[in-house]
């Protein structure tokens, strides 16, 4: 098989970056391909492949393979699953394994499995050397559509998530798309909820699309690649205009600073919130929160929640299991968020579906009276 | 007094970098008007001031005071002092520090204090919220002339020194050059062989002068400033034709890789070898051994020799107090240093004094057994 050949079920997203431009290729069977692929665009032959517990029994032996064939010496090392995994304990830990694989800067750090180990490995592939190359295969859908691409890496600490970190752009991303049918359901639908957030940002059309193909989506038919095609291309776009998050890549967090805010006020327990959900009833919240603010129809904050239940993924603070802190401790959490400049408070708001933009403006007492309303305590 | 106004016994370097672009201030008493210079460049009213225990009970008052003075609400964190700060354990001491200090994107790591606090607050600069602005307040000749210009910031890890860090330019740079009168002449010294290999790199005219004026640099005259200043615009010049070392920045590695290694041999054990003298003894062996391949004169490395022998500098394997490791071993911490490709030795070699160049090919073997000669076991 000739590599870098689109297959016919397959698709291309191109991330024009300039020196640090690269490739998305999403489709069935990419892991398999990843030694060819990674060998056509790179010119260093050594790899170290970070995967986690989950992923590893499932796909790591197929990589190593695939990749041994196309000449390319991998090591690997695999860490506990989860978010606590992106600790600086963790990244000592990584980083300690690629220089012992004698990695240089033309080599590559391959991170095999969702976001966390994305990031991690993101992190280290961004500080090893300085920087040497790297390589995404993200295992689960929210990886697939978010955090695979656009490289923002990092840790988190006592201050918060993510505080930690570099922007490290990857080299290639392979979307294997056959991976996605051994997720379970809850966990699809999280992903599906990042898929969303790119219609509700600037994209109506495809919104209007998802609430009609959602169920191809989830069952893997043709509509799958299309949505993720889709979402990689739209964060393309965003990540080009604004690679380090000076303005426009703010409109990613529609969404996150209410559902950041849940995460926290829920300890980051998987088995109450994963970030997906918190992203769902977070986009829901910011279009109700706009109706409220007079600047969008609250019919549009109905819809987006009607399609978000017909998936399945909780719209409300009350669909949260167990019981949620009190509303000052959520406002606390907003305002440890970092995206606060300057003591106030920057929310990605809406004038309708498809219609958001970046107020850095908002007053915390206005977040602070919506959210009363809407608490269930 | 304007903040950013030239003194007349000043000197600016301006860093031409595009968005990462930064001036350079060089003259006596820089610290004291450290609020100033700040405020005048730097969005941010916070900052996280990084310092070690050498340092603070000299420079840390007066600095505080100082951006007080101006605005400027600071917190301190001191260090221990000598190279083993530079490890992921205080890295972490650092962030945290930053974080508690709620720094954000547009206020200020400051580093006061060597290279090693230098490369240390860089770092933590270069990844807390993926970078937040940063000013280097070097004390050091060393840190004034290399370390505190062009970006590179990093710590060290048990497979050799500098394999972790970022890329991170400061936002300004502050050389107070009052404060090297309180430099013990063993630490000037070793500073000022990074200011004569700037005049071997590829300003002979700027050697010849040094040669004159060595005792006028040592004392305090207007030769210090002006060789200072000389030293930065060099340094400034190569990084801003390659930001990231991927060509001729690597011609600042001119006598490093002999004296990384003869620094691993001594266990980096100051009492007999610091980095500054490790280079000195390099760049005689990097002439002579470019000599012995019929690149340069023999003369020229004996008149480098002689000049680095009166200024006190040690210029030959044996001047180090102690015994040294057998040639194998110091191959070895060459092979291992980072600025190998595919397993090939990159080295500097010179057609004589300011015509230095970089030689990727370089055979082990030839190394080895000009070494073998040289080595006083």
């Amino acid at each position: 098989m000739t590599p870098s050949e689109i297959h016919a079920d397959e698709r291309l997203v191109h991330v024009p970056l300039g020196e640090r431009a690269y490739d998305i290729l999403i489709g069935p069977g990419l892991i398999g391909r990843a030694g060819g692929e990674i060998s056509a665009r790179l010119r260093g032959r050594r790899a170290a492949i970070i995967t986690d517990e989950h992923v590893a029994p499932l796909y790591l032996e197929g990589l190593m393979d695939g990749l041994q064939t196309d000449g390319i010496e991998a090591v690997s090392l695999t860490l506990p699953a989860g978010e606590k995994t992106k600790s600086f304990e963790h990244l000592v830990t990584v980083c300690d394994a690629v220089l012992a694989a004698r990695v240089e800067r033309n080599d590559a750090v391959i991170a095999l499995g969702g976001g966390v180990i994305g990031d991690l490995a993101g992190f280290a592939a961004g500080i090893v050397r300085r920087g040497v190359r790297f390589v995404q295969i993200p295992t689960s859908l929210l990886a697939q559509v978010d955090s695979s691409v656009g490289g923002k890496t990092g840790i988190n600490t006592r201050h918060g998530k993510n505080l930690i970190g570099v922007f490290h752009q990857p080299d290639l991303v392979l979307a294997d798309t056959a991976v996605l049918d051994t997720l379970s359901p809850r966990e699809f639908r999280a992903g599906y909820a990042e898929v969303v957030k790119y219609g509700l940002i600037d994209k109506p059309d495809f919104f209007f699309w998802l609430e009609k193909n959602w169920d191809d989506i989830r069952t893997g038919g043709p509509a799958r690649i299309q949505a993720i095609a889709t979402s990689c291309q739209a964060k393309a776009d965003v990540v080009v205009a604004d690679e380090k998050e000076n303005g426009v890549r703010a409109l990613l967090n529609l969404g996150h600073t209410f559902g950041h805010a849940l995460e926290a006020a829920t300890n980051y327990d998987s088995k109450r919130l994963v970030h997906g959900e918190g992203v769902a009833i977070g986009m829901v919240l910011a279009h109700q929160f706009s109706a409220r603010l007079n600047l969008a129809s609250p019919d549009d904050a109905a819809r987006i929640e009607a399609h978000l239940k017909a998936v399945g993924l909780p719209t409300t603070m009350k669909d949260i299991p167990g019981e949620l802190p009190p509303v000052e401790t959520l406002m606390t959490a907003i305002a440890q968020d970092k995206k606060v400049k300057g003591g106030k408070l920057t929310f990605i708001l809406t004038h309708g579906i498809g219609q958001s933009f970046v107020a850095d403006d908002v007053a915390a007492s206005e977040v602070q009276s919506f959210l009363s309303e809407k608490h269930p305590g």
